[in-house]
């Protein structure tokens, strides 16, 4: 960690600082410029609280130079992660693509759905069970239901499948599924991440709206520190000044994940967008980008769906996305 | 509900709509305007996916006319709510200064800010036991053991508390808690509002840090709906483009959420700034704009805090700014 | 225009409100719900003050029905607009690369980057003569002797040139200029739009950093209502809250603009990202998402560059990016 | 300037770096890490590309530690300035209120809101001329017109006025102006700015939607960097994502500021909030936040108001809370 001190700073407040910092078992390499001087600080800098230090009236500014995070950091663990889910791969130099409606409504539309997204190349289903809605008066989903319903799906199609959890509580009824998503909404519940830290299912944990990439990184900490390795990082949208869609899609998180992080790096264009008609043209614009996988939204019947039917894709538009999908991969193929 | 047609819409796509729509059991009306056809759509709109409904291809633009909130709407309920908490009252014409640690650390530390607080004129002591930290690596807090602590306090002091819960598992603890918070990143946490919704007790709402007002108001309705009409909003802070303090204070939340509901409006300046320095000219800012109350940081030996020292006042300074609130708010008392 | 009345109008107020409309021109129908009056406005409510209206006590809100601007809109001329300069053609089914450094600094280094990119794949050679800085402090460009190497460059190598203004008084010498950039800052510099607006000259018009897409088409808008319809509109960032990359690109723009207006778009992924390594993933995803071409900043020398080096190709990465990019667009051609 | 190197970075690489370094006369001082590399710049850092270096692969991080603002800073003008215009003084221990229509629309109304406003106690008149709108289809003020409007009033009543720039060829026109503005969307007209600097005119500039304070910062020197050191900042709202009202206000931009520079500060509530309602509790926050003045509309008749009808206070409210200003800054007076 680096304090810059402000001019001015007296000898006698320069040294009180250094005994304070010391107490905190830190080294101190103390550089002096003409203007300014700086603090080099050595050791456990991680249990310093940086906003303390940059608040003191002789500071100028603290900058932490080792990154918080440290089991999801590529400097750690240079090669990239590659998650197996039965047939699936997510992370390396796969491209995977997930499919399937906002919500599992019955049993005729799910398995239709998950048959007619498998003959069109997808990897994974994905589907709602529970449902996080900003009102207390929408559909919250078929919960446990919904969840046996997806097993019927797999076991019919073989896709694996992915499912949001928001009540660690659940966590029983989860036994059989492959992916268990984070919701944008809970990315910050600490506690619903540490318990899914002590599991061994890969992990689908999307970006918050308002959260930088760091914050997502220390997300994905917070798992692993519990033991559970099995992370797919999701980009699904920000929350930016303009409302034209439901979203701002932020693809260079993408890249920029990749630098950081060994983890795969998803992109859900459906929520980002909130528009059937901007999905296309924002998965294809993901897979260019070098994104590890799509999950995009198909509905058989857009019109009647439950919910979020205004994002959803018709079986016959996700084939032909697929396979543009798959060309512009090729295309951009070393 | 609103919906305008595009120019150029058939009479048969019109026809097909109206049919789709009274089939969800709504009246249509059709207003035909030179260049643009509006429908006005009557019945339970509530249940209308308005995204969908904006996503169709004849369709301009939909528009809300019923706000999705009711029971903290001030519409349905005119006169302010006043919680009472022991002797502080809060909303209406009341000002309710709230003060203490971020963490509880010690029974020392609590007892004697409480004590401090309380001479220089705070309502209700505030206190962190269980601690959301962005790292799995920070300290997160006493838990059980610092409700213990603040309940020491308050049998020595006499103020009434208020500590932030995480999980409802932990609800059995918060049972001699006078007020119950939620936090910024658990303001969607529709599981736990909706266990809290089941209590009796007040519940301090912070809104999330890219939370529009209306998604705050729903989340009040969220534990509304469940029965439990005691709620404090909280405004802390949003997230915009500037970094030179931790959050951007969104103080025009106040009277706009006066005139949207009936429940009280508290700010924090302490988590909004981030840093002493700010924090002073904010709460004085928070207590002209009409708020019902502040929440303000305030620790022994903030150079010594586990935990956001950088934003704690010492307690003679909070004693300075205590008074001075008071004072402007008898400046623009009516 | 849509009025929607609050609840508990009185009849007094409305019948004041309707005879206030009409008195500003307005046919107003009224439309009477159980809960809500609704007031459909027909006429020239361009000259409406929507704010006001809104403001008013017995006013819920207020909705705009038709688009403020309607040379640029898509609405009004339907087929999309392919702006032809040089041999180099955008917007339609044309892809359009743009090339070059951020600012001009030798005649050797321009001549030897326009010699580059032209034999990578460019179409038109970009470099900065007038450059807007947010330092005074800082190089601000070789002004009108840029503007003569670039025109060097020009006859060098046949590919037509792009280069920013800031002034209107500069305009004689654009004479020659191929094509006038408004930079980021200037999009909503009205007065200089209304000078351009007199010209015949091909515009290249950048988003703002706090622009929604209706203020940049009311900024093409003032260039077209003074008679020029050549305009290219650009997508360069925005400003969101994550810093890690310079702005926030919003790839998102592409296809919801095109849907909006009939003239081209394109993207800018170098001044978005700010950094290198970002450029090619992102310019490939603008290529994917539709847009009518890229710009991206290439120099000879990007480790001795006056401005803006970190975010610059060096001419071989450019060759291999441009190859890219045209594979991309022929992987999603219909 | 520091920069921290990656881990892992080499020797030779290392060399090849400070080789780079000296070559633009820079001191380079090694601190050698046990994980990290650090290089303190000394010199003429202002000429250094930060973000290039940034962008460099054995580069983590780059800081900048003297801010690139000089003559606005508070560290080398520690006294605040105080500008005089007429018998109004504008920073330090005064309260300044600025008041007056959005727009000059005649002779009767300008003298009559001039009057009005000065007898409830305004310092200065406000009232636009050249008038910024986002669409060219609305009323773009009476231009030369409306400034003879205003010195008629400033002789009637003795106010100073002041009125806003928008193209640096109308100076001539301002003459006889007290106080030239600069609107939002020009803090960054860099050609505008050095022109402005040129002249002795008092500059009240406002600060844009999406800028920093840093840039807020740089655009005062851009001014003072010609030679006009009488500068007023202006807080007047930035875009961020809630839209309830027309902007977010950031009022802890005025201690902020109060601590980076000397300049005085005020706070335009009516355009940060567009909003009749929401104006005089903004107003009484800023004067309670610190700010050396607020800036208010007024209109005689606001529903008739050519523009921005919906922000302006009538008289008799301006006249109430101009009362309540000044006794909420008694009630914070040290």
């Amino acid at each position: 960690m680096i304090a810059v001190l402000k001019k001015g700073t007296t000898q006698a407040q320069l040294d009180h600082l250094i005994s304070w910092l010391r107490g905190q078992n830190l080294d101190v390499h103390i550089s002096q410029g003409e203007e300014y001087t700086i603090l080099g600080l050595i050791g456990s800098t991680g249990n310093v609280d940086m906003e303390l230090l940059a608040s003191l009236d002789i500071v100028e500014s603290v900058k932490r130079v080792a990154e918080p995070y440290k089991q999801c950091s590529r400097q750690f663990h240079p090669n990239s992660t590659v998650i197996t889910v039965g047939n699936a791969k997510i992370g390396g130099d796969h491209f995977c693509i997930i499919a399937g409606p906002c919500s599992v409504e019955t049993e005729a539309q799910i398995i239709e759905v998950a048959q007619k997204v498998k003959a069109a190349g997808a990897d994974l289903l994905r589907g709602g069970a529970f449902k996080p809605r900003t009102s207390p008066y929408d559909f919250q989903g078929l919960k446990d239901e919904g969840i046996a319903l997806l097993l019927k799906a797999k076991k019919e199609t073989g896709l694996p499948i992915v499912t949001e959890i928001m009540n660690a509580n659940h966590l029983d009824l989860f036994a059989d599924v492959d992916v268990i998503q984070v919701g944008a909404r809970n990315m910050q519940n600490f506690d619903l991440l540490k318990e899914l830290g002590k599991t061994n299912k890969p992990i689908l944990l999307k970006r918050g709206l308002a959260n930088t990439l760091k914050e997502l990184l220390m997300s994905a900490e917070y798992i692993m520190s519990e033991g559970n390795q099995n992370i797919i990082l999701c980009e699904r949208g920000i929350r930016a000044f303009d409302t034209y869609s439901r979203n701002t899609l932020d693809l260079t998180a993408v890249p920029m994940l990749h630098e950081l992080t060994h983890l795969p790096v998803i992109v859900d264009p459906s929520h980002a967008t909130g528009m059937v008609r901007l999905v296309p043209p924002m998965a294809l614009a993901s897979a260019a980008s070098g994104a590890d996988g799509v999950m995009v939204e198909v509905h058989n019947d857009p019109m009647r769906a439950l919910c979020d039917g205004a994002q959803s894709l018709k079986p016959e538009q996700f084939a032909v996305l697929a396979r543009q999908m798959r060309t512009v991969r090729e295309a951009i193929a070393p």
